[in-house]
């Protein structure tokens, strides 16, 4: 599995240098992320340069690059790893609790009040608790990012980057709550026994399909909005470049026949979504025939791959299978959206040598742009759940903030997530 | 029950308009526990005056003020509501994700590394989240301050001044879990189904006699620390004030009898500690007779008040009961400490008329003198578990911070955290 790797390289400050350790990492067929000088002296250059590699094949590269007469493999980069040291995110008190005055008013005696108050008024635990701007960010780890089920406790350092991400954009504290449970009934339980604490639940890495037992179950039980982020955060940003892409090409999403391949979480999330948008016809296509009753359920028409490629206008892939699109299976003004990271499932620039009117991957389709706002808008606006109307909402913003030829918008606008936020709280009211 | 409440006074400016509004407070019984000048102008005062009051008994002491030709109830303060809005705990991240570069690093795609340097060795996890000084909150709130069963989201509010304090005093990250569940079994599974995202848990005012089982078993079946606060952080500081007080007063305390009264998690927790520490002769008395077995448990003796009384050279007082202890019950050179808040067993003043050789009340008895630099402590040495010999570091600590008459230091003082932290610390490796 390739992850990106930093790699510290020393070459020898004269023309051609760099370019030799560039034809060895090219040679090896990986593609250059990123590149920075770190420092020049003594006519040397000491470079990072980040790789999509896998560390176990790749290794060899290391060697190679070093045998070069006029580079030396230093190592690799720790920059990473000394980012999450400590951890990604802090607590501060609200107010600095700094003489005995505030002391007795935010810890006893004063706080016996304010506690009295929301025993007589539940609804008093919103204003004056962090209750409001507070999300569980659950998970059991069972299918994180793209490395699968590598348990909750190695998927903590995502929890705390989207709770980091949270505190950044949108000034949520974010909880990560790792759980050690696998059988849906009990995560249900584990949920249901500490969601007081919380203003809403966002599950994260749940795989398919206890994901939507998990999900279903919860949004029934639970008057406050609960949200899988894999199947509805990343349909919302879909749906946006989806609306921006079709715009672009001159086609009408909804009068489009729209062809899914891959009914995992997020494929069923955006399967669903572009029902409820207003898409009349949908395809799709999966090996799982639980995947396809699920899209069945959402009124959609099972097919083949060849026969969606024949028959859609508009194709979405998220399968994680690198090239599993045919060059020759694309059709003339088709736009295309292969969304596996980082290997999609067809390059777009051959997906435009074919003919396709627009083609992307899913660089950039980060449901960062969504989940942020999604959760500040529901819980200014005391939301029971998280509606269509909601998503869509923040779909239809995220798309309008798009620049230039972009999809999507850039994810660290914080503009962006005001704009997702009011929208959504807009749906609430209307 | 008398909780704080803080009256907003308007009084003309002039020779004894405060004075009789004090004389009306002295009439109803109450002491007044604050009083600051709020502003003064045209020949006006406002004053803002705190008191430990029962809103609905002394509810006409409003009038009874406002009767006064001199001055005029103007109503109450809402400062410590203020200091509540928005709750008093904040997420921030520990790195400003301000550019593309740091998302990558702690976000996707960088993170998977992360993520499978822990998959491989859990161990990392500590180095690489915040689980380090990460500690839940854990309460279901049936014994909340005096305020007895309240309910966990009543006692949220206490939850996060806990948290408050954490991160103001050692920067550790509280996050409280509010429990519905009152039945033991379902609390502890409850609290195994999300330990893992947490590096200690504080268990909070959970009722006896169900906090007993509850931590017994957390503390058997994990591999971190787990204390329940209002037996052992209680006792910590019990213990600190006795050891000053003994040492004041020229008693040993290992050779001493000493009396504890009441025996719910506050008496068992000092009772317990204490018996660890080396007191050979511990009695108790409670009205209940599982306390009761509890206490023989430890090594200690049940016996009547009066008994106790008679035969006790230190008398602990934890019972909530004002004034259980009859002045004439005390003996010449007795300690008392007599800890119920607001309202002592017996009146330090009192005591010392009948010639008790030292006593005090529960003013300044706060465990929040010990738990913070306790977790720090435990957290920073990776301790496996809270050992007596940790909670005793602390006490000595505490006890050795005192300055002049105090019988332990300022709270807020965070030389003091640090000097416990490093002590309990040391009390690990020891």
């Amino acid at each position: 599995m390739k992850i990106p790797e930093i790699l510290v390289i020393e070459t020898v400050h004269q023309p051609g240098s760099l370019a030799r350790v560039l034809q060895v990492i090219a040679d090896a067929g990986l593609t250059i992320e990123h590149l920075t000088a770190l420092r020049r002296d003594q006519g040397r250059t000491v470079w990072e340069i980040t790789l999509e590699m896998d560390e176990e094949a790749d290794r060899s590269l290391y060697e190679r690059i070093g045998a070069l007469p006029t580079a030396r493999f230093l190592g690799k980069s720790d920059r990473v790893f000394n980012r999450h040291r400590g951890g990604k995110i802090h607590t501060v008190p609200s107010l600095a609790i700094s003489s005995r005055q505030v002391l007795r008013d935010v810890y006893t005696p004063g706080v016996a009040r304010v506690c009295l108050a929301i025993q007589k008024d539940p609804a008093a635990a919103r204003e004056f608790t962090a209750l409001g701007h507070t999300v569980a960010i659950v998970t059991n780890g069972t299918a994180v990012l793209g490395l699968g089920d590598i348990g909750a406790l190695a998927g903590l350092p995502v929890m705390e980057g989207k709770a980091a991400l949270f505190a950044e954009l949108v000034g949520i504290n974010g909880v990560p709550i790792l759980l050690k449970e696998r059988r849906p009934e009990r995560v249900i339980e584990s949920v249901l026994a500490i969601e007081a604490g919380f203003g809403a639940i966002q599950l994260e890495d749940f795989a398919a399909p206890e994901c939507f037992a998990i999900e279903s179950e919860l949004r029934r039980r639970l008057a406050k909005p609960v949200l899988h982020d894999d199947q509805h955060g990343t349909a919302v940003v879909a749906l946006a470049a989806l609306l921006n892409a079709a715009q672009r090409s001159g086609h009408d999403l909804r009068a489009s026949t729209v062809g899914q391949i891959g009914l995992g979480a997020a494929g069923s999330g955006i399967v669903r979504l572009l029902r409820a948008y207003g898409v009349a016809h949908v395809l799709g296509t999966d090996r799982n025939p639980e995947a396809l009753a699920r899209l069945e359920g959402y009124g959609g028409e099972p097919t083949t791959l060849a026969a969606l490629m024949q028959r859609a206008d508009v194709v979405i892939a998220t399968t994680g299978v690198k090239g599993l699109i045919a060059p020759e299976s694309v059709r003339r003004g088709q736009v295309i959206l292969a969304l596996s990271n980082p290997d999609p499932e067809i390059e777009p620039l051959v997906a435009r040598e074919r003919g396709a009117a627009f083609a992307a991957d899913g660089k950039g389709i980060n449901n960062l742009l969504a989940y942020p706002g999604l959760f500040r808008g529901a819980l200014e606006a005391n939301a029971a759940h998280f509606s269509d109307a909601m998503l869509m909402a923040a779909a239809h913003t995220i798309a309008a903030s798009a620049r230039g030829d972009e999809l999507v918008p850039d994810p660290l606008d914080k503009t962006l997530h005001e704009q997702v936020t009011a929208a959504v709280r807009a749906a609430v009211a209307a």
